[in-house]
This record gives structure tokens, C-alpha cells and sequence, in this order.
């Protein structure tokens, strides 16, 4: 049996968390962000970075031990007078569960409360089977691995849980809403099915969202030397994650932040108007929409007529000795390999891509625009294809050190981008404010004991 | 002449801005946020309403008495005990210039440091004429501003200087880049012009953003029946505000601030790829971008043709009965009384404006879409067209309880918003950063008196 831990989200006792201060909580989060991102590990180190007096300090750090989110032990090098002892993050104290679910893999995770991952598994799973069915399933691989963890360790709770769907979701509520590609999804509580059956707080966001979050850790990782997953960017960035997969959709980072707009579905560009594409029907029921057009499922299908015909023979061959039959990998390695419906195919889809894109970078101006997917990070030719594109038809301020580059973040960055998702929240203003009244699931634990 | 007021960005003292720890700046950006937006008038309420200790808001608020920006006088009711002493931001303690400058139209003002309007002037004046002329115009106009009120009420500091142009502008260096209707224009340093003659801190923005900023106060105005302009607020909103005037341009407004973007020119949607209108070359150079096709400059040029050729009579009479010509307000007219070819005319624009903005819909999903600029405010036949494109193309979720409004600011939204960009720029992290070693204008006049 996997460990079920205390409640994270219990019932609030008679200080709701509507009657929180703010300025209290934002305090809180200001000093855990600052030992959470290294940058202070000890008091007098706290009251350097942050100015505030010793007095708050110290009231701020006793809140966040008896929350049970910071630790302290050993001591640090004195510089004169008693040495002070280390405070850091517990993040060991507990574990978070991340699920980010493709349309045909499904992939789990646990990772320590930094965001590094402790283990993984995955295996193929159609997401058209439905929530029941794919759930059950999520369920029984996270037991698995707090199995493994459980045998290595002992018990350890889980503080949250992080899934990522690859459909439009409504981040406030967990829900997915409308999905084109997952049957039976619609609407459904994905949150209230794992928080209750975890028994800790759950967030869930589409698949590109993580993957952008995903990336700003990378990136970050690679600029500092190490991986702080889950962290927090140091500076504001203004980001757009572009995934040119089966389908094509876009995160938007502004300040470092990830952006989800008003309904918690921006960065949905799958399903704008690509030029000159009028008669293609999308599997949405519209007709013309740039995934329908440039998505790698629409090159895969041409690919397997070319293939079929005797067009292409390289893409014949390719499709025989593929055991799945042709596949976006497939396609991406004839052009390749010079193959030329191959690589007229993919320039089409980087031109109409890049057009759209073009549009985007005007309106939204960012500094990097970063190209993920099976698609968009594994060929360069799309990559310049966009790139041409994008300098075409966008302004001279907004391209004048815009950097266009390939996705730098791993072979799952869903992983990392679901726990970079959870412990942003979970140590974010809102649930510090539910923890304060009754501390958080390991300040609950030492209290109980 | 007018009041020369001590310098406000002077040579800062050994603790430079870098080493002011963001804490501690934030905190009192936080207390003089409270006071600011009238949530805390005392030192009690600010200690009820931020959840800090009462030392800690006492020290915060003598530092901002001392930097000049809070006051304290008379006495507000008492709960008990002794009345506490009532806190105010010293509006009146300074002024702040602005000037919105329009293609033609050359408007300035004067706000006090609530953002209320204090008197301003208008007149006809050609941006074309270059940053010389125009600026030397813009500084005696300031300046007859100044006098009549130095002859009201003595000599007041100006505090900060808030300027909007018509093209693309690096916020952060204050300069415009590539205008494509300013001649002359390009790379001028158009802050250091200003804060050298005025000695204040200026920040220069382009119209569209001002005019943006300019409707969240006027819709907060609205929500609380008061006018805190220049005022943050109250909670996240997320609004895409698109002027439709002689060119076409966004601001975008997430999490109830403006977003610049890396470059400062987001929103520029002016020249994005319009469908279908690949034969029309624009004032930029490229061909078919948006404003070239549907923008009012464009409206106007047809609208011309039609009253000269005899297509259109209601057009050659509304021609013949303008001073200046065919312009914006009459096709609007001309529409508005049945005009078939202006009616045709305004809906082919809108429709084309729609079709671009369902895409900005679903990438940025705002929570309100509100049309500005004298096409777009002005014709309710422009509002229906666009709906309906956004409508046609947007995705479920994104346009659920989407809000597509006119604008709700006033006749020049312009000075409202310079005056919310400086106020919020002079009560920001940034500018407090520069006052605490040497003290606000009024901060140090103290001093030194």
C-alpha cells in the first residue's frame, strides 16, 4: 500500500483564508523564496538579501519551521561570534505526484519538494480511453512509485499532485473544457478525483503550459550550473514556448511568470486561421486552423499518400521499417536526410507557422520565442523555415535581439514543468494562506507527534 | 516664468539604487500602495489591513513622511484611547506634466499626484514638424500651465513628466523607434530632453498603451464611483484594449498591469498580415499589414474616391460640408445614416479586424476586449463586425463570458493614462529606490528649508 498521508487540504478552522493579510502572507513567501532559491541560508543572510530588520526575520523563519516548511541544522560558517545555524527548504519532508498525460503516453513521476525527480515511469496509453480508465491507471503507477520510494525510505506524504492534459483546461477549476482529442474529458473534475484520492492539494494545466514551464527551468538550470526545478526565475523573462507536435499550441511567459489569461487557456494558437488554408476541415469542426494545416499529424497523413503513390520512396521506405507505420519522427528524419516532399513539406509547415508567429511576436513582443515538440525542437530546417517568417513580417524593435531558438529543455519536460507547476502553488500566496491557520503537512505531523 | 523645482533624479549618494535591498522597497511601496488606493487612512489601518506588526508600520510610515510622498494632519475618529493621526498621500505636494501627442493634435496637462486633472490645453500641431519643434511647443505650453496655476497658488515642484507618441517606443530608454509617421523622430532621446528642462523623472509611452491605461482607471472610476486616477487596481484583470483610429494598435493589460513586452512595443498589431489584402502597400513598406487595409487612413482614402467618382453622394456631401475634408468621423457618419458604401466599408474593416483579433483572443485570452480610437469607440457597426469575427474564430473556452465593449474612458483617455503611467512609475519599486538616500522633491525641499 502506498503511503496516504495527513490531509493537506483540510477543513479551515475559524480563520478563514480570506481573513489573511496579504502583506503577512506575501512576507512569508519573500523570505521561503529567498532560502529556496539559495540565495540566503542563514538569518543574518536573510536580513542581508532582504533588509528587513533581525526582529522580522526571525519571526518570519520561526513561522515558516513551525509550518513545517524550512528546516534547520548544522551550522553555517560564523564570521565572528556564535556561527548561525542553516536553515533550508524540507525538501525532503515530502514528495510531490506529476502526471503529465500525453494523447497516446502516459507518463508519471515523484519528485523530492525542490522539483528534482526521485523516479519515473511511462508507458503507451490512449487518452481517448477516457478519465475513468486513464486515471485508474495514473493511480496505480504514482502507488507503484511511492512503493519503490516507501521501501527505500519509509512513508513519505505527498504534499501535491501535478497533471498535465493535452487539451484546453480551465486552471482555476482542474477541469478540461471542450478537448478535441479526449473523448469523455469534458468538464470532468480531475482535481477533485486526485486530491481526494491523495489527499493533497492537485493543479492541472494543458500540456504546453508545463512544457514552458519546463523550459524557463531549464534554461535557468543551465545559466546557473544547477537544477533547481521548481524554482523561480531570478529576473523577469518574457518567454513564448511554441510546441509544433501533433498538434500546435503556445505557453506565454511574461516576468518570469507563466501567463494563463482570463480563462486559464492562453497560448491556444492550434486553432487560429492559417493562411490560405481555407478547405482543410480541423478535427475541431472548423475549417483552415493552423494545426490542421501545419500540425505534424496533417504532414504525417500527406506523408503516408506520398509514401502510398510512389511520390516520395525514401518516405516508403522509412514507413516499412517504422513498426508504428509513419510517424512525425519519420518525416522529420527524411527531410533529413534531403529527402525533397520531405523537406518541402516541413518548409510549408515552418512558413505558415512562422507567419502566424509573426503576428504573435508584434502583439506580445517577447525576447525569445523557443520552438518544442517532436516537430518544432527536433528539426532545424522548421526552425529556420520560422525564423524566416518571423523576420519577415515582424517589427524592427520587436526582432532586433529576439532570439529563436530550439527547446533546450530534455526528452520529458512535462515532468519537470508539472512539478515546477505544483511547488510554484504550493508555496505560492494561496496555500500558504490555507497552511497558516494549521500548518502545512509536515508541520501538522510534528504537531501531532 | 514657471517653478523650477529641485532636482528629482539627481546624483545619487554612496548607497546607490543597486544596493537598496528589494525588500525593503517593497514594503513601503506596499504601505503607500494601502494609503494610496484609501484602504488605510491611519497607521492602525495599516496594521489591520497588512497583517505587520505595529513598529514595523510605524517605521515604514515615518520613512514615508520623510521621503515627502505621505502626510499626516488633523485627526481621524478614534475606536478608543488616543485618535490616531490621519495619513494621506501629499497630493498636492507636486504636480506631474503630460503630454499625449497625437498625429495631428498636440494635447497637454497638468494632474496633481492623485492624477486629477488640473487644467490642460489643446491644439492642432503636426508630429511630422519633428521632436524639435514639437517638443519646444509641448515646454511652453507646460509652462503657461504652470504659471496660471504658480498665480493660483504659489510655485508647485514638478514631480515627473509623462509623454505618449504615436509609434513604436522603447519604454525603458524613452526614445521611439522607427516611427513610421515621424519623420525625424527615430532614436530621439526624448526623456532626456524633457527631465533635463523640467528636472523630474519622464517616461515616455506610446499613445496606444497611455490609452489603455487610461481605460483601466476609467473602469475602476467607474466601479467605485471615484476618480483614483493614476491609482492601481483593486484586483488582476485581464484586458486586450485595441484602438481602431487612423492606424490600428493593442495594449494589453494582464493582471491589471500594463505588459510592455522585452522590447516595450508589444500590441503593435498595426502592421500583422491582414487576410487577403496582399496587393496594398503600406506606410511601413511591407504590403497588406492591417492598418493598411482597414485602419481609418485607409477608410478615408476610399471614402474619398466614392464621393468624387459619384458612387457615394452621402459621402461627397459630408465631403463638401467639412472643413478639412473627408476624415474618420465622417465615414462613421455617413454609416451611421445608411450610407450603403460607407456601411459596406466599415464592415469589410471589421471583419478584418475581427478575423486578426480571434487569433489574439485565443493566444492572450482576456477577460475583456474593449475597442478604442475614434473607429473604434465611435461605431457601434464596427463593434458588431468584430464580434462577430472574434466570435467565429475563438475558441469556446476563451470567448465563455468574453466582454467585447466600446471604450468606456472619456474623450482623450490619453492624459489619464500619462498621468496613471508616472504615478505608478513614481510610486514603484524604481523611483522609491532613488528617493531613499536623498528623499523625494518635497522630501528634500524639507530638508533643506
Amino acid at each position: 500500500m502506498p503511503t496516504i498521508p495527513p490531509r493537506a487540504e483540510g477543513p479551515v478552522g475559524p480563520v478563514g483564508p480570506a481573513d489573511l493579510p496579504d502583506d503577512l502572507v506575501d512576507g512569508l513567501v519573500a523570505v521561503l523564496d529567498l532560502v529556496r532559491r539559495g540565495v540566503a541560508r542563514t538569518r543574518p543572510e536573510v536580513v542581508r538579501a532582504s533588509g528587513l530588520g533581525r526582529s522580522v526575520v526571525a519571526g518570519r523563519v520561526a513561522r515558516l519551521l513551525e509550518l513545517g516548511v524550512l528546516d534547520e541544522h548544522g551550522t553555517a560558517p560564523s564570521s565572528g561570534g556564535r556561527a548561525p545555524r542553516e536553515l533550508a527548504l524540507r525538501h525532503d519532508a515530502g514528495v510531490v505526484l506529476v502526471a503529465p498525460l500525453g494523447a497516446s503516453r502516459l507518463t508519471v513521476g515523484v519528485t523530492d519538494l525542490a522539483g528534482t525527480l526521485l523516479a519515473s515511469l511511462d508507458e503507451p496509453a490512449s487518452i481517448a480511453d477516457g478519465p475513468g480508465p486513464v486515471l485508474d491507471r495514473v493511480d496505480e503507477l504514482f502507488a507503484r512509485l511511492l512503493d519503490g520510494l516507501a521501501a527505500e525510505r519509509g512513508p513519505v506524504p505527498v504534499w501535491g499532485v501535478g497533471v498535465g492534459l493535452p487539451g484546453p483546461v480551465e486552471f482555476l477549476s482542474g477541469r478540461p473544457n471542450r478537448p478535441p482529442i479526449m473523448p469523455g474529458w469534458d468538464d470532468a473534475d480531475v482535481r477533485a478525483r486526485l486530491s481526494e484520492r491523495w489527499d493533497a492539494p492537485t493543479w492541472v494545466d494543458n500540456d504546453v503550459n508545463l512544457m514552458a514551464l519546463g523550459e524557463v527551468v531549464a534554461r535557468r538550470h543551465a545559466r546557473q550550473g544547477r537544477a533547481p526545478l521548481g524554482d523561480r526565475p531570478d529576473q523577469p523573462e518574457d518567454m513564448l514556448f511554441v510546441k509544433v507536435g501533433t498538434g500546435i499550441g503556445a505557453g506565454l511567459v511574461a516576468r518570469g511568470r507563466l501567463l494563463r489569461g482570463a480563462h486559464g487557456c492562453a497560448g491556444d494558437i492550434g486553432h487560429v486561421e492559417a493562411p490560405g488554408g481555407a478547405d482543410v476541415v480541423c478535427r475541431c469542426g472548423n475549417t483552415g486552423c493552423l494545426e490542421a494545416v501545419a500540425g505534424g499529424a496533417a504532414l504525417v497523413r500527406r506523408a503516408a499518400e506520398m509514401a502510398a503513390d510512389g511520390t516520395s520512396p525514401a518516405l516508403a521506405r522509412l514507413a516499412a521499417a517504422a513498426p508504428g507505420g509513419l510517424g512525425v519522427e519519420e518525416v522529420v528524419r527524411a527531410a533529413q536526410e534531403g529527402d525533397r516532399t520531405s523537406v518541402e513539406m516541413v518548409q510549408a509547415s515552418g512558413h505558415l507557422v512562422g507567419q502566424v508567429l509573426a503576428t504573435l511576436v508584434n502583439f506580445f513582443d517577447p525576447g525569445l520565442l523557443v520552438l518544442g515538440g517532436r516537430l518544432g525542437a527536433g528539426s532545424d530546417l522548421l526552425l529556420a523555415s520560422v525564423r524566416q517568417g518571423v523576420y519577415q513580417r515582424s517589427l524592427p524593435l520587436a526582432t532586433r535581439d529576439l532570439r529563436v531558438e530550439s527547446a533546450a529543455a530534455g526528452d520529458d519536460p512535462g515532468l519537470a514543468g508539472a512539478a515546477a507547476m505544483v511547488l510554484d502553488e504550493l508555496f505560492g500566496r494561496e496555500q500558504l494562506r490555507r497552511w497558516l491557520p494549521q500548518g502545512s503537512p509536515s508541520g501538522r505531523r510534528a504537531t501531532a507527534a
